[in-house]
């Protein structure tokens, strides 16, 4: 499917999807493509809360551990999530941070292939799975070497019988490229290397078998293409042969087999509960849990499809004037090789983003020099793509990016 | 001051916290005495909570991490609760779970103290203490012991040159046995032992002075006396003599000195902030924000004599009529030695509590036989407390507990 700015209009009228933008709450006057950054409000979520705030905490009070089944909340979540990701009910749970599922699926990886003191991962992987790799390597005593690869090509060629893990993000946060899961952990398995798959950027954007993949770990995030609100809680997937295999470090009480009999010792639950630590936190999971309904009606290959065509009809959109002004596309074009983002690098990006801010086109910025644009199917349409792509245009041709106050860098970018 | 259950009513009258009770959302025919595990829902959190999803998340989308300043909670709400348990600021950070913030201090002090290989506790810790203790100690390769006291008076006989760490909970969460945090962390730095205090059963419930009592670390919970709301962010405190001292393992990304430049090497930040790990939960963190705002106006001192008085009144109640129904007192009756929660020993504790409940008297049971009562000065009053005491007596003289519907235990007690 080939579609133009002309053709915009018929390909929303036509969007198996469309229907989807109404279960959203969207601002007026704002085109949002940093829906892989913080997705959208689901209507529904508002109304959820305040129950669980005004009736489940309010009034039923520590009741509602039971009756609102607060503590169940962790499971509930996970088996939504696994219909997303291609998992089984059972092997996903909602928990703390990315990072802190991180450390725990990563300490357990080591663990379950003792002898081998090498984790491969990227230069390029967002930085704070690798900060968590150098923690759990300090935290292990310094016998783990992390080897980063400078590009993706270079992976396969690290994976030798000394590397115990393989840790990816399945699709880069600042190119969009994306790795094939199932090749990549295929040539892993056959060097006796465990894979552990982050699927922040992949969840929610498109099709994921993690399952068919054989995936051994995989990680994600709840608050960008699963809308569950900033900070929402994580997810982590155990395949189920590592079930038991190992007591993760981070072993709290949620993750002991009778966690409410209050024994000195711990005993992990059997399953994925033995990856959960302290008590959930239950607005942010409430929020993420019905956030996460509309999912089952969902056609992923639907999905992917207008993740694909929305981001193809901004490239072609930029190609008419993306050398005129210097933006360099680093996301790549074949389709099977991006995930649902395009990200330029240029001059002035930080300010040139700002200026489109400042039009209504959300975007973001990540350092130190890449505009990034992320494409969420459920709620964006076509043509709001070409409106964005001749703003973009506007700003460059009017400079309208160099002000004083485009150039100041905030906190968070 | 001595108050019976003909002096209750005088005494809410000239109680100095009496206004408090408003600025909470209690439901009616309930008398709250589990205040200790869930505390109640403060005035303001509703709507606080339902600006944060429709304007800052819904309307003002990604921009809210600068505009709001959610990228500030962890740091903000920490200083909140640093005002509480008599911190600076700058030294308390809110993030995670209680049980994680454990891992990150207790990693911390072993590595602060190294050459030595024990860490003393209580056999009576609340048990997640105890499951990270050993968590910790595994993933460090085993070297380390974990030492439990049987009781609080054994302690400082094992506070030898061999302890790294003494790990304790001010107030234990089943019996109410408060320790003396100054005198024990005293005993512990004569010996060059590091602490760690877990304020989960104080924060709120008494005045403290973690600075004073040269507390080394501190951890301790959003969601009991500080009314966070279920599963709320957990806290920790770091002397400020520790910062920068050692990198916790969980090295996340929002403990790095500038996470935003996306470096992909790990930089701590040379504050409390290294101690914090992934993207802070933004709902959890407003809610607890906003309950968090009237501590600004509470008189400790008075916080503290009512607590006492409250659970006096309700120990004298219950003397009456403990030895005729078998109920043993397990808190002790000395106030310096006790928290802000009475707890029994008894038979049949499990269906008592039930019955308790079903006629709105709610506090909990903790296995194998304790029932416990929580008293929070905010929003107890006292004829509250005499009532439930006397619904007790009614409930044991008509054996009230004794239906088989009140012996099928739930997933949460």
């Amino acid at each position: 499917m080939t579609i133009d700015s002309n053709a915009a209009q018929e390909a929303d009228e036509t969007d198996p999807l469309r229907s989807f933008r109404d279960r959203f709450e969207l601002p007026e006057g704002v085109i949002y493509l940093d829906g892989n950054s913080l997705g959208a409000l689901p209507k529904g979520v508002r109304e959820r809360v305040a129950h669980a705030i005004g009736t489940e905490w309010g009034t039923d009070l520590i009741r509602s551990w039971n009756s609102a089944e607060w503590v169940n909340l962790p499971q509930k979540v996970g088996n939504r999530i696994a219909r997303v990701i291609g998992a089984k009910a059972g092997t996903v749970v909602a928990a703390d941070s990315t990072s802190v599922n991180l450390f725990k699926v990563l300490s357990a990886a080591l663990n379950l292939n003792p002898g081998r003191r090498t984790i491969v991962s990227e230069r390029e992987n967002f930085p704070t799975d690798l900060y968590i790799a150098e923690g759990v390597a300090r935290q292990l005593g310094g016998k783990h070497g992390l080897v980063l690869a400078d590009a993706p090509q270079d992976i396969p060629a690290l994976l030798d019988e000394d590397v115990a893990v393989l840790m990816l993000t399945h699709v880069n946060y600042r190119t969009g490229y994306r790795h094939d899961m199932a090749e990549l952990t295929k040539a892993a398995h056959e060097k006796g290397i465990l894979t552990i798959w982050d699927l922040a950027h992949s969840a929610g954007a498109m099709a994921l078998d993690v399952e068919a993949a054989q995936a051994d770990f995989a990680i994600g995030c709840g608050y960008k293409y699963l809308n569950g609100g900033p900070g929402a809680p994580a997810f982590l997937y155990v395949d189920p042969r590592h079930h038991g295999g190992f007591r993760q470090p981070l072993s709290g009480w949620f993750g002991h087999r009778v966690p409410f009999e209050f024994e000195p010792g711990y005993v992990p639950s059997g399953g994925v509960e033995q990856y959960l630590c302290g008590t959930p936190p239950v607005l942010g999971m409430v929020a993420l849990d019905e956030a996460l309904a509309l999912w089952d009606e969902v056609d992923m290959d639907a999905l992917r499809r207008k993740s694909l065509a929305l981001a193809e009809l901004f490239m072609r959109e930029i190609d008419a004037f993306a050398d005129e002004f210097g933006l360099r596309l680093v996301t790549p074009r074949e389709a099977d090789k991006r995930g649902s983002q395009v990200s330029y690098a240029c001059e002035n990006g930080y300010a040139i983003m700002q200026a489109l801010i400042a039009r209504g086109v959300i975007g973001d910025f990540r350092a130190p020099d890449i505009i990034r644009f992320g494409f969420t199917p459920l709620y964006l349409n076509y043509a709001e793509v070409a409106q964005a792509a001749s703003i973009l245009r506007a700003i460059l041709e009017e400079r309208a990016w160099d002000r004083p106050e485009y150039k100041v860098r905030t906190a968070v970018t």
